[in-house]
């Protein structure tokens, strides 16, 4: 089967008797899946010739071994997680009122916790939609269907969302390696609406641009919200170094919050001129300025320059994204940390940030403080951050949370 | 030796040279301590005749297993802990000025951070004052000497706390059991000023009374302000239960942010008290209620009455401050949650928090969700709180972090 084929064949039959069955061995956790765990591993599910015949993002009557219904799930021969619940309820229909109870249930949470409608709208599995990503941007949402099941129910998707929102443009980013294990193509398009350029974002004071069309994942990392906010606290007064910026987070919070001066280190251009636009959109422009460019030499460069900054923030993409790349990813961690720690004021402050699912907390903090200390500084912790109330987890995956934000306090 | 008389022989000598030194045994962790441990196990120590004899809290230089002078450590022979970091300087002068350099920087990180002197001023190894708790509430200090070293310096901390700070009331709260373990007396006497009554302290909006002579720890917990904050955010509008209140931590802040009306449930009726007079002071006395008894029997109660509330929060004493404890306090952690999860409203919030020592981060975490599960209901987890910035931590000492808020979003 070639990915354009699937949004025909994974399409739903409304007949829910129709829908094929899928069935765990006699020795997988249906405990487990029972009070909560959303996900079947491939070796928890009977794989015979029919199961592995169906298309990603089949629906499919998941039973337990003694052929009792579970749930109604998608399934994906492809994946390592071959089966997603979707619904409790075997029978249940995929169709708009479904995916608008959803949306709903994820809108209020959002429109308790934000006065503006910018957040993470749907955090997939934890929000009830599995592989499905949904960023707003006030009028405007991106939609990252990364699963192949979403893609099948796009249009409805689409339907859904504006009746429950009202949103007026919708971009459907479909990048990333979630896509290709569900055997669906790159690519990213305008579904309705016409986006007029970036689109400005209010956060914690600050103006980020957001490009929901070129920019990394949907324009802009919401999950940082927090983060941004507790270490723009400590920048107050002082000079900031925002390494790794992308469009500015860390920088033009420490900006709005007074800070005198923020330094935006990035190795992509297009960011760094979002990022000098944001200032500029806050009448900050004169406090700002960008530096391109690879960030361990970066990082060198300053501290042969003896360059001193009262809060030094450092948010770089995931070095340990999977447990292969957890050793070499640990050393990368100490490496930031090490460079970082002596461009940090006396008494100042060192935002260390990890994206790694594969690197836990622990791990990643003990890379930190080594670093630190081989960088020749003492410190306290004052902070632990995750990723913000937007990007809810299933506690039964809680384990994997992949966003810490550690916030030391250095040595006078 | 009794304890009465430890602050006269363990007062140091200001002759540096005439310390005592203790070695490290040649298997000890020194290259730990080189990196910022700041304890040295009884394992590690030589434990010759001499230095069991030391009394609790002398100052002794600490050497490697080679003789190498490593720094100025506490000593306590009695203590599973047998010695504590001072001073990296083997010939630190532990004076007014030494204390005065610490509370000092101590301070600033505190000034950075909040708007009004009301913070926990010092938080021990973090805070390089290795036993001493300081709370501030103004011009009141609550001064936790939880280490026969900072008992026998009583009288320079004080003269320092007064010259960094200006504070005019001082108590000293000997309460507890880490004071046995140093051989001091349980003493709570006000070493300068006169209380006047319990002081109010704002927080979060919010006015908690804080009883700083007869109250629970040093009067109020500082530790929870930051989920204080995130959690009154989810309680607008709605109906609010605040289990194991003790002064009205977290109703208050979520009445004062705007919820309908806040029940306060603990066991401790002058608690309660003092959260009624927070409520008065308010002006909000009208949408605060109290009940006294036990929390097990209230959740039951509530659970038989079929009350509802959009936000409840459960905030416990520790169930399992050590690890003999731990299983029984995980269960006592999954029943609170079983018993909270049904009085939470459809799409409503609960909020569960652990000051566990023994139980880590994920036991808590399972334990809770197990919990929900058998209270019937499905979670989303939105929030991982820990104790605020003004309660660092050495990284070192990070896995021992006691305090951890869980936000739980329910189903509808």
């Amino acid at each position: 089967m070639t990915p354009a084929e699937t949004p025909e064949t994974a399409a739903e039959t409304t007949d829910t008797r129709a829908r094929p069955t899928v069935r765990l061995r006699p020795k997988a956790e249906a405990r487990a899946i029972r009070h909560g765990f959303p996900w079947v591993y491939a070796d928890e599910l009977v794989l015979d010739r029919r199961t592995q015949a169906l298309a990603p993002g089949t629906l499919a009557v998941l039973e337990d071994a003694d052929r009792k219904p579970m749930g109604l799930v998608t399934v994906n021969p492809l994946s390592k997680i071959v089966a997603r619940m979707l619904d409790r309820n075997p029978e249940a229909q995929i169709d708009v009122a479904w995916l608008t109870a959803r949306l709903s249930h994820a809108l209020t949470m959002r429109e308790t916790l934000y006065d503006a409608p910018f957040y993470r709208l749907v955090h997939a599995e934890a929000d009830g939609l599995p592989g499905v990503i949904i960023d707003r941007f006030g009028d405007t949402a991106v939609i990252q269907p990364n699963a192949a099941w979403a893609e099948a129910h796009l249009d409805a998707l689409q339907e859904a969302l504006v009746a429950v929102t009202g949103v007026q443009v919708i971009v459907k980013n479909g990048a990333g390696r979630a896509r290709q294990l569900e055997g669906l193509v790159e690519e990213t398009t305008v579904l309705s609406g016409a986006p007029q350029g970036p689109v400005p974002v209010q956060m914690n004071g600050a103006t980020y641009m957001a490009d929901v069309l070129g920019g990394q994942k949907t324009g802009l990392f919401f999950d940082q919200r927090d983060n941004h906010a507790f270490a723009a606290r400590l920048g107050r007064g002082g000079r900031v170094l925002d390494m790794f910026s992308h469009v500015g987070g860390f920088g033009l919070a420490a900006l709005a919050a007074g800070a005198s001066s923020a330094l935006a280190v990035d190795g992509s251009e297009p960011a760094l001129k979002l990022a000098q636009q944001g200032a500029e959109a806050m009448g900050m422009a004169g406090q700002f300025e960008t530096r391109q460019g690879d960030a361990f030499d970066a990082l060198e460069a300053l501290g042969n320059e003896g360059a001193q900054f009262e809060l030094v923030v450092c948010d770089p993409p995931a070095f340990a994204p999977n447990r292969k790349a957890l050793d070499a990813g640990l050393r990368a961690y100490e490496r930031i940390a090490r460079l970082a720690a002596p461009l940090v004021a006396p008494g100042g402050y060192l935002v260390l940030c990890s994206c790694s699912h594969a690197a836990d907390l622990a791990q990643f903090r003990n890379s930190s403080a080594r670093g630190i200390g081989r960088g020749g500084r003492r410190a306290q912790l004052i902070h632990t951050g995750f990723a913000g109330p937007d990007h809810p987890m299933l506690p039964q995956l809680a384990e994997s949370g992949y966003l810490k934000a550690l916030v030391f306090r250095l040595n006078g």
